[in-house]
């Protein structure tokens, strides 16, 4: 059956970041809807921020283009340019390799969602905006390093403290 | 700058079915979303229909995954199993490959619109489900024929009349 019935798509949280990084991920939760209906060439999730919630560290992917729509709330578009606010129907695009780090917070104090949609791609590499971090990607495997390849530091993982 | 403006991007009409077959795409239009925001991966298109309207002859693709999520009045999905009422928010997947031909009729007598995204390829498929016609892509071309690769008939495309 094509039609989804969200209410029965689990919305999952947690985080694949490493050490402290994870905690900045509360309040986020994400439900796969192309999963739940068979798809595998793209991903499309719905994913829904409590106030004070953010979609992820700001980043940019280098390999997989990615297009999001709010869905309810209002969120708050975070890229180079600076803070744009973004209502139910509002629309954004991210090609592969455009090196403007994006995410989306929710600055309000009611819930806000959005769809996002991102190509799968067998490799890809995400660079963060605001700390020396990226992920390589491989099939299923999350590489976070330093940006120079080099492991991240105890003082960034929190694993010192 | 990734936020999209919708009210700066066309809204196009129009059909590349054969013959009179394109009359059947009265009263849509789409907004090339994805497009506008420099999106190569996957098409992200926000359609329009009037009252009446619909999005597509039902078809289904062998290499395409496609997604739809309801973004303004009632749309009602016609597969293989019936008709099923999509309201905002309401979602469908459809993997590539999966033989249950779709599309979304507006039944209603009030504007409707959703957000469909498809992979781009460079070569597929697409079966028709209610006549004998298929369309092979490659590239930018589109070559509707009967299902058995021969041509489609004066009477299917009207030129007889």
């Amino acid at each position: 059956m094509p039609k989804l019935d969200l209410s029965r798509i689990e919305a999952r949280g947690g985080s694949g970041y490493p050490g402290r990084l994870a905690a900045a991920m509360a309040g986020r939760t994400g439900q796969r809807l192309g999963d739940a209906g068979g798809l595998t060439q793209f991903g499309a999730n719905l994913i829904h921020l409590a106030p004070g919630a953010m979609s992820s560290l700001r980043h940019y992917h280098m390999e997989q283009d990615e297009f999001v729509m709010v869905t309810a709330g209002v969120c708050t578009l975070i890229d180079d340019q600076g803070a744009h606010e973004m209502l139910p129907g509002d629309c954004a695009a991210f090609p592969a390799g455009d090196a403007n780090g994006h995410h989306l917070v929710n600055r309000s104090d009611a819930p806000a969602a959005f769809l996002v949609v991102g190509t799968r791609t067998e490799t890809d590499t995400a660079f963060y905006s605001d700390m020396d971090m990226k992920v390589t990607v491989t099939g299923r495997t999350f590489d976070f390093t330093r940006k120079d390849g080099s492991p991240l530091t105890a003082d960034q993982t929190g694993e010192n403290s």
